[in-house]
């Protein structure tokens, strides 16, 4: 039984207008590339690749993962194919910088468009989200010589993009780096083993270009001692003869999922040290590599949706299908005729969607603090923009994970065997949580840098934003809507609460590691009930029809089953933290 | 980096010791068995044959998992090896009946040692778990002959046990069973195809018999026409010579995890029907095969009990090894250090122990059933096993997904790596929600059956435990004890409040359905919770010890981080009912 994905461009479509509208997106001058008119054309054609390109191939690079061949990396069969058509439909530079070849557009459309492609073929997605993430360092910290030589070819995907930080001493904790940088006239020579590199190696295009951290000799130590290098796997030498860069991979991981992108141990530099070029200034590595990371991190929470939407469009086709058990008329019925499968499916439906709206809402957030003027303007939503970004990556993720397994469970038995695509996309869900920054420091982002350190100002402005929405649901019978307009007014009230009572405390450092997993979860539920509440706005507006009170259903829904969620978080970060404080290693 | 499994003796004696006094097994006559004195060897013996013998197999087995060879199915490599030893140490038979060759331990400690094979070797764990099973509907329902023939060659372990009930239609809803069964003197003749058989065929040893539901040629339609019957791989013909049956395994399924135990597609009689023998009335072998169930429902409590209690050794270990950030004094530290890391390792402890409470006590309230005199106190235990036996399987089961998938984050990338056990652990706990009846199944089997048809007074009974024992939790100044004690005082009145408004609208079919799920997960909180006030009591009378302040220590966790997550299933039941009905799946 075999389902081809099929994106519900309208659902997305209708959510884009939505996010847009949410980040103010749609005052911005130039943003015309955002209307409906303009957008509804890219997302179906964006469908259709993932329809008929890339989905297929998604069970393939599964079964057949990425790996080591006499010659370098091979990506499962029909990938160089694949890839290929996706760069000759432009596909790569879509978001890209015009000056670049890229069509420049808003990286709310990207956005969808992004969703789609893990939705379609996850491995597969995450080749060219490396090239936005790695064009937008370009274009922020380049030299003028090293956008010349490698920006229009990431962009038109003629060679790919590669981000090497992790080693095996140093994961989440960069500080450990010890790969090194010695110069080499105006160029450095590195040496040093990366791990958990996606992509390191390959055979979809001719060069790679890796982004890579290194010390310099002169460094200091600890994570102020950081240099961001540029190392292509093929560089021109003074005479213009293209010669392979002193890097290699020594092997490809396997792992639990996410199968068809190669996982490399890489090696730099083992015989005579691997060319590299700096980008940006010396020592400051850190923040170049986070302007990519932080694209990144909005790529993992938008593949994450996408592997939601997966999920979801499985465990609803199984459930349609599958005859089991007897319906209240005593008659046999379809799996999705049981309350119970009706609640895993709404479970779903309704997490998805919530992320959905707030990865879009952020992507449409940067897009202002790109383009807006004036320039008071663009910083807020910059900042706006540093708040959900960790919440995106952290909670569209565990949200995938949750997602998945319901579907899994959906599918009974057959759920469980390889041959049915939802048990990959359990096993591919999986690392959404732990790569890009953990889920965890993802949660000592938000709590620590990006709401006590301001003083709660910029959350506070954000939960208004939401108390504001739920006050506006119109005043209806609906015990849904009440339930939805109610646990945001309160639920957000509480969260400004105890935030207050953190940042008034916030020297207390031990404090914010015992808190902000539930921080974060809390404002991300409250965040997706948001988008419910933009949603059934809209819905009300065109009362009547049956799909506009599937969303209101949908978002009452999401208020009694999923909203009431927020209280345990609440308990357990006023309640908790002293047990957590005391609990000592030796006796865990 | 390889860990052998260490079951934590002292821990499994403690909780025993717990369990037989929560059930009222230590008043038993007869009893002695469960005394520590007695217990403590066979735990110890058992510990050393896990750790030695199938704790190395674990990475074998699902690295090479179990497939069709040229002659039938072959198991991992040293698995056949294994299982000799198994057997020849009289593992298999020590929970049968002393008439079978059994040793007739009671069911509380054979629960601590199947919580250690599933610890060690989940994949080989469930080949003998279907022994005890069988033994168990032979006890009570097979003739004198079939007893005779079988049951000492099931209990010594030389022959296995399989058990087929899943037919392509017909998985959860048995009501759509075909498989035939047509009279052939004193035997039957069967012919139909059966789906995820496990352990269906295997090398371990030479005759595997089958339990099998079949419809006779007169049967009813329905699930009042199913009977059950024993089918031998291999049996012996008039002339007393041994032949082979009538049956095959057509494929091995390739599965997500459990990769190690061979799930069979079987055909049975496709040349002239296998020889098959009647157990237990006709059309009656629901009854007898729910005997089974109820004993592998236990069986993945246990093993889920097993695969958490693995992934919090796996996590531990890794959070104590890897450097990894800075602690409070600025020096590099280990993970545990980490708040958030403890409260990822506290929330797997806390599961899991209460996990194990719950499920010994299943355990030991079944050995009251059988052991008790008067009828009437075996007649009250049965009816509080029949509680606990869905809400062990299903809340377990659910608990050990989550316990793993904690593991895999404290892992963080290595985690996702094939050759790390925790990636393996994460893989095999998903099936627990799955297989002997789904979680909803389950769900809808307390609820409707084990609490609504009488009225509620069994679930008033236990929760009046409960309360019992959070009321004598010792006063304390302990804001964490005091937490456990009005948690459970008001979440136990809380629950008996909206099962009662159920009882009062029984009739409502659909509500049953809605409100199952978290109905169940409420009373596993709750009965977790229970758990711990029971071991908040016993360390409080050892006071001043580390270990017990550590017992009190993750009691209060478990109060402030885990108990609230009550709320939001009494929010979902008392609210988020009308929503779920409303939804129309043309509409989802």
């Amino acid at each position: 039984m075999s389902h081809v994905y099929e994106a519900p461009v309208a659902s997305l479509d209708d959510a884009l207008v939505q996010a847009v509208e949410a980040a103010g997106a749609h005052r911005l001058e130039g943003y015309e590339a955002a209307q409906p008119e303009f957008t509804r054309p890219v997302l179906e054609a964006a469908a259709r690749f993932a329809a008929q390109v890339l989905s297929p191939l998604n069970r393939v690079g599964d079964a057949q993962p990425a790996c080591r061949a006499e010659r370098g990396v091979r990506s499962p069969p029909g990938f160089v194919d694949a890839y290929r058509r996706f760069c000759a439909d432009g596909w790569v530079g879509l978001g890209a910088p015009q000056e670049f070849g890229g069509q420049g557009l808003p990286l709310a459309i990207e956005a969808a468009v992004t969703e789609m492609w893990a939705g379609a073929n996850f491995g597969f997605a995450t080749c060219p989200e490396l090239a936005s993430g790695a064009l937008e360092a370009l274009h922020r910290y380049g030299s003028a010589q090293l956008r010349e030589g490698y920006a229009a070819r990431i962009a038109s995907g003629e060679w790919t993009a590669a981000m090497a930080l992790t080693e095996p001493q140093a994961g989440s904790d960069l500080s450990l780096l010890r790969c090194r940088a010695t110069p080499d006239g105006a160029a450095w020579r590195l040496t040093g083993r990366k791990l958990y590199i996606s992509w390191g190696d390959h055979d979809l295009t001719d060069n790679i270009v890796h982004f890579v951290l290194a010390r310099t000799p002169d460094a200091p130590p600890g994570l102020n001692g950081i240099s961001l290098f540029l190392v292509p796997k093929r560089w021109q030498d003074a005479g213009g003869e293209w010669v392979d860069n002193d890097l290699q991979a020594l092997s490809v991981e396997h792992k639990m999922g996410l199968r068809a992108s190669p996982t490399c141990l890489m090696a730099y530099g083992e015989r005579d040290g691997a060319r590299g070029w700096l980008i940006g200034e010396r020592n400051a590595g850190l923040a170049c590599m986070f302007t990519l990371m932080n694209r990144m991190r909005l790529g993992v929470g938008l593949h994450s949706l996408g592997l939601s939407e997966r999920a979801l469009q499985l465990a609803r086709a199984h459930a349609r299908e599958r005859i089991q058990g007897r319906g209240p008329d005593g008659m046999p019925c379809a799996l999705i005729q049981h309350a119970d499968v009706r609640r895993m499916l709404l479970t779903m439906k309704a997490l998805t969607h919530a992320s959905r709206g707030l990865a879009y809402t952020a992507a449409a957030t940067l897009d202002v603090a790109r383009l807006a003027s004036p320039a008071a303007e663009r910083a807020r939503a910059g900042q706006r923009a540093e708040l959900l970004t960790p919440l995106v990556k952290a909670w569209c993720s565990d949200v995938a994970v949750e997602v998945a397994s319901l579907g899994v469970q959906i599918h009974g038995g057959s759920g469980y065997i390889d041959d049915m695509e939802i048990s990959q996309v359990y096993r591919d869900a999986r690392i959404g949580p732990i790569f890009e920054g953990t889920n965890y420091i993802q949660a000592q982002d938000l709590l620590g840098r990006k709401v006590l350190r301001d003083g709660g100002v910029g959350l506070r402005e954000f939960v208004t934003v939401i108390r504001h929405a739920a006050a506006e649901l119109p005043a209806t019978d609906s015990q849904g809507l009440q339930a939805l307009r109610n646990g945001l007014l309160e639920g957000g009230e509480r969260l400004l609460a105890v935030a207050g009572a953190l940042c008034a405390g916030a020297q207390e450092r031990e404090r914010i590691g015992t808190s902000a997993h539930h921080f974060l979860n809390w404002l991300g539920l409250l965040a997706g009930g948001w988008q419910w509440a933009l949603s059934a706005r809209r819905a009300c507006a065109t009362s009547g029809d049956a799909a506009a009170q599937a969303v209101l259903d949908t978002a009452d829904f999401y208020a009694t089953h999923l909203l009431p969620r927020m209280s345990a978080h609440e308990a357990a970060i006023r309640d908790g933290w002293s047990s957590l404080h005391r609990a000592r290693p030796e006796q865990i």
